[in-house]
């Protein structure tokens, strides 16, 4: 008998004879009896039933020599020992009482997981309800939301193991705004999933202004996915050789990595040494895929290559880091990752006065400054919020959240022009987003993706563009508010109206 | 008469007298009959119809001198003439119906955003319906899971403005997994709300050794939100000045600043000087919320009272970006925003072997080389994955998604244990985290909490210390699968098993 | 009549006739004498005279209507008028005496540069003891020493603008070390110029344990040097289509930069782009020179060329900051700036027992541990004292100390082998070298050159070599100074009995 | 017998009887003739003779059962046997021939060093010159120019171990500069010792236009040396909770670090921990020396007593590479390292445009654009050449031009202001200074700072000062280059004219 977080635990061992079990009596601690909705039943394998479900027709079966856990969710109990009653119902042998007297047992906290799993279909209506009910049991929440997914699970067979529900992500829409890109062209609603109060309505704000200058000029500069192995040498020069030799055999790489998919293709391989290790910095296009894991595919097999005909590698690796994945860097402001994109406007001076109450040289100013604090903290980006903007997105539309990471990078870069008007742009230049496989095609975010026209097979870079222009408009939304001379009022206001109040 | 994106709109004015429209009868372009389906009407308040659901029962007030745009789903039509014929059905005064001949005006390329609001409240479920209807016909996508909330909008009011929907993230769970912690202690089952295939099977993976180890040992080091205003002055002398004059006058402005939060407490204020410019950072515990607005608040109460007392400031700004807020910097890696936590671990060396398949000296000899990448590419983060656990622990819990872009750095630190055993560890040193306000009160995001009993007050810590466990056990399972003598094919593998089919 | 720092200044202006000046008689300022060696007669030419030198045979011409400036160093007089009496021994004209009654000026407070030059000849003995004695005059400094250089001023006339004497750095030498390079093969001794205390004892102790463990094996791993234009575009999309332009152009580039030079070679040009902003970084090898000049004239003329071809620039810099010349960056950790070189050993662990008293282990535990410490503080050197050695052998040697800033980044990393030795190297990303050209020609900095057979063309990687070798000792005996059991005592009390004795 | 670099040497033992040598007659090996200053002869204990200095004056004692080595400057020799003769001129015994057939011995290639030293005063004229003797022989340089000091050896006893001789850098004087600060105030003459040719020049222009514009504002805004001891432990708990001691103990740490100097006063104590390792940052005031020794005798004094104090430390070194002495951080920009010092001006329009032919918006848009270029390359200083001033002020000073990695950090920030004058600042975050102690009192470095009245206690603020005023002074005169319609030929042709002829 342990002690477990939440609940107390007593093995029951079978030493009579098979038995159906199809409910449970009473169940007494101490003498004090546990209601049977705190009462669960798990077996080894993983299924659990709570005491109330137990019924004759759905009967656990519970063989000689076997041994269930009883787990009441009651406080822990004290040292020393304890009586515990159990009356089982057995079917055909009718009610079966136990009575044990037992000690509680301190040790190894917790069993090991034992998340019920099915090997045949992980997916089946069943087996979710099962792991919900083990959660349940296991935690003490209740799952009625997270149950509440009006989806097949079988959409999330690509997506996630374990599959036991959904969060429920609130859904703003912002816009339209409109996007003069080379593949977004036009006006579009932008589906922001998120939990931050205030934030949709910063966009639109953004967005506001960006219309009346006409849109947002966005551009796509760059395409590059990566993954990074390293080769480890017995010298530096050994390293230096094989990175010659990589360079004099780039075509026959290029031919191994892309013998692994149809659509990914080898751009260039960039090296880097350090001491006697060579990374090497592979850079994909990727199609309509955010493309990690093609390219872990592509470089893997690329790798393997390699290794045969180059013997002198003491040691490689799949990935040295400098890929890098799902993690902010230096390297990826220089050398894109996902897409590298531009979003543009000149906004006339009198526009800004009027809808966003800033002087273009006071906002100039402010970005200015704002660029030093930046640089102070030795940031990744020099704007305000892009990070909000991409969450959202990334959320609304199945990107891959973690990948986030890197994607929040960013360079804001503002200018008076020689009309007196502003210049604003941001450029992101590893924002990694996908319209095809993933999670794109799941249900709310293929839905949220079609919004925009932007689901399937060619459609990324049309993605990229809305993507940059909604980041842009964030930027101005927030930079004005700091600027105006009301500023300040204003943004902590709009918290106060829209957001948390604590 | 306008070519929008996917469709033609045509301006309709009521010429006649008020009208009640009851439904649409044929409506043709040049000849050319259009599907009702396919036929949008809008007005300039913002609610729009679909041509299909118009009925008797849901008629639409068409007043005379009013104009409403008619919307046809087709694709664009060339320069010149173009006729329009509309039936509409008007109740009493029986069909009406329209000859229009119009030329396709270019222009500006789409009216400004007519989202639908509802000024007095805007989470009803009729204008959340308004706003999906709306949506649907400006985009042309169908949002019936976007629509398949389980809760009421309400609870929306302070997560999302226009809100319309929500996007449904898968939800795993991972698990159980031991947290040794002070403020968690026991085994805890995991959320993880992803759209990345093979993501919760990997930190499955991670967590099974960890438990076989005992489980993570987590402590929360600190705890610091931070906004941070700058202020510039005439010259570097008088800014020198004013922090020698904050230094002096902490306790007074502590006072202002925690005037406006029960919560909020000041614990101190760096100052850093560029140039004329002050950049202040005032740190604040927030309890238990992430606390980025509360602290504006606070900070902004400050600013006032600073700009009162002390006239030679010629500017300021709520923030100089030093804060970092959604922000990477090297800046959160030294001084801790939101909670620093580390979470460590000893690994037997034939536990390390048998379960994970690699040799103690191997692992940190990888993991030194890939700190080697990561220090090469300029990275916040010298592991593999931190983002992904947090990406879909943000997700299912509620938190501030944006702030992924500070809480994914992480340093991850491995040694050999005198005893040849594996001692590592992971410091998370920007974890911004709630388990009170924002999104934590969200129905999912709340049973996800619960699900580790660390929904509401007193719950953070123990948030943050579970948080660092499941990080590490992921670093854990993609290090040992890089480091593994058949590592790279088996990561490759897991993916191309588990995740997405290309 | 002016307050100076130091001194007080009178103009006189010769109302008589045209003076040949060849003593002074008494000076005296409200009736006190002034030693004739605090009084200085300055000309607008610059030329200047101290009151005692004046001679028969050194007359000074002070024609009519001509001003001179009379300095006599003595403390500021206050305000009101004052009296100066001066005597003059004009030659023919006999003794001429001054009486002046004059308030003192205030105002601006200097004068402007009046530092002497000879238009035909700046090197000429004559026109530096001018210089010499301005310096003196002015600063009221004796500069005995730095006049003292044993070779002619010519030599620094490509150096030095206003040369005006020496500095005198001490040196001394370390070494023999042994290095096994491609360039560099035996014995070298290491000329150090330092003013650092215990500095060449260090040195000494890390290349004895290099020595006994065979030397030091060096590699150059690659070699560039760069000019990084900026262009700028209407809009992000030109900048693009710019960048295509360049690689599409790239030979034609080549052969243009290339004409300025025949020993600059462009090896590629790299392209990085922020809003409409394309910064180019052209590489190229420069032969033994360390080449910015080269550099700078090769890439001018590429730009003028450039510029004629590509109308649509709207704007472009020689330079956009990304050489990174003269500065620290990450980007010349990627891509190397000058030479990129590594040195590495394997000391066994007897050697490093018996002569560093540490062991293996213990030393790369120590490593990995600052290696940690310089990730936090974001530094772009993980070893302890790189600088160190390049500040001594760059004067030394007459490179150009101004690059040491971007010199000094470098990265250590060290490693137990198999057989529990250990091995360990240092790269160096951007060491900046010449051995021709620049003041490699200078007296002392050739023979320093000489010593190492480094002076000239074809021995640039025989430097770098040698130089990565001595960087590498450095490292070594601090890190075991750091590490061995009474480590922190050796070094503090090394600094003690060597260094500065304060 | 061995070949060595550029020689071949054999080991003479004498079998006969002590001798004096007083010369060598011919020297042949395999029968031709070498030259007699081609041949060395050296000892064991280090001192060396060229064969043609030997003389009846300076004689050689060769004891008996002694050994001397035969150097001869030629080719190496093949393999296989070599016969050597060599004539002994042995004074009283009168000449001895030697004729030995030796085979060459392959092998450890190099002996180790033999610098010559003298125990009891190293720094005689006799024992420099040995080691002049020494290095010439060993390396076959002439070190005619090296050995030209000015001044007695006993000079560089803390300076410089192995002193030899010295490097001579040309010095050139720039200004006189105006600077308005607290504690330079007036006109000062630069010392500039450089090897580059244009610097000079280019640092006169912008003093010139800084002059004009009424001088460079310098103000110091703070002042801190570090050393930063690290502390290892069991856990990160343990790491959390030695903070606190140390925060709660830091009077008592201060009082045992303070007992080792009259002059360091710690300022406070920074604390940054990273898995279980925690990272003492000491800051200290050190007066007018740099301090870097003062502060590591400090903190050495200050660990000592922490570890007795607190067991739990498992490990500690003294400098966890947070100090971050010699090397360039983005912890030195937050935190200041040496002296924090700002240089300030406004200058006008019309100035700025007759001087510089620049507009005072076009230098903000360039240096705005370098800016971005900057970042990008992830660099630590915005400016141009902030390390040029730096590299000639710490050579002609004394300074520890090692220190140069740190020092050449700097943020060049300009703006224009409300009247559309240009206001321009260059904040140095990291300048390690000294007036006294270290090189600073060395002959023609001691004249120098006198030239600045910078010689000595309580000068260093001063000195400080005036730096910040010339590193403007060149980001200005570089920039201006930059901006200037012709600019970019200007700077090339200045380079031309006055740098490096190729």
């Amino acid at each position: 008998m342990r002690n477990r977080r939440g609940a107390v635990e007593l093995e029951l061992r079978n030493h009579l004879t098979d038995l159906r079990l199809i409910g449970l009596g009473v169940v007494r601690v101490d003498g004090k009896e546990v209601p049977l909705e705190q009462v669960v039943l798990m077996s080894d394998e993983g299924p659990v039933w709570r005491g109330e479900r137990l019924s004759r027709e759905c009967p656990v079966a519970f063989e000689q020599r076997r041994t269930l856990c009883l787990r009441a969710e009651i406080p822990p109990l004290g040292e020393g020992e304890h009586r515990v009653e159990v009356e089982l119902e057995c079917g055909l042998h009718g009610p079966v009482s136990l009575h044990v007297t037992e000690a509680i047992e301190e040790g190894h906290p917790e069993p090991d997981s034992r998340i019920p799993r099915s090997p045949e279909d992980d997916y089946t209506e069943d087996i979710v309800r099962c792991r919900r009910d083990y959660a349940e049991a296991w935690t003490g929440a209740r799952l009625e939301h997270v149950a509440s997914h009006s989806f097949d699970a079988g959409h999330a067979r690509n997506s996630c193991e374990h599959f036991t529900g959904v969060a429920q992500v609130p859904l703003g829409i912002a816009g339209p705004l409109t996007i003069l890109g080379e593949n977004a062209h036009g006006a579009y609603l932008i589906p922001l999933a998120t939990t931050e109060g205030a934030m949709v309505a910063s966009y639109n704000r953004g967005i506001k202004v960006l219309n009346e200058a006409g849109g947002a000029v966005c551009t796509v500069l760059d395409d590059a996915m990566q993954r990074s192995p390293v080769f480890v040498f017995e010298s530096a020069k050994a390293g230096r050789e094989f990175t010659t030799w990589v360079r004099t055999n780039q075509a026959a790489i290029a031919e191994q990595a892309e013998s692994t998919s149809r659509v990914a293709t080898l751009q260039d391989i960039e090296a880097y040494q350090v001491s006697r290790m060579v990374f090497l910095r592979f850079n994909f296009t990727t199609g309509d895929a955010a493309g990690q894991n093609m390219v872990g595919k592509a470089v893997f097999a690329a790798l393997l290559w390699i290794r045969e005909q180059y013997p002198a590698i003491r040691a490689s690796f799949l990935d040295g880091n400098i890929s890098t994945d799902k993690k902010s860097s230096q390297l990826n402001i220089l050398r894109t990752r996902g897409k590298r994109v531009v979003a543009e406007v000149v906004i006339g001076k009198e526009l800004l006065l009027s809808r966003m109450r800033t002087h273009v040289r006071q906002l100039v100013q402010v970005q200015r400054i704002t660029t030093e604090g930046s640089n102070l903290a030795g940031s990744h980006n020099n704007g305000s919020q892009s990070a909000n903007a991409l969450a959202a997105l990334f959320i609304a539309t199945g990107q891959d959240v973690g990948a986030l990471a890197e994607s929040a990078a960013g360079r804001l870069y503002m200018e008076e022009t020689s009309d007196g008007d502003l210049y604003a742009s941001i450029t992101l230049p590893a924002l990694v987003l996908a319209t095809h496989g993933g999670g794109t095609g799941l249900p709310t975010q293929r839905e949220c993706l079609e919004m925009m026209d932007c689901y399937g097979r060619g459609k990324v870079r049309r993605l990229a563009e809305i993507v940059a222009g909604v980041v842009l408009a964030g930027e101005l939304s927030l930079a004005c508010a700091l600027s105006s001379t009301l500023g300040s009022e204003e943004w902590v206001a709009s918290h106060e109206h829209l957001g948390r109040n604590r």
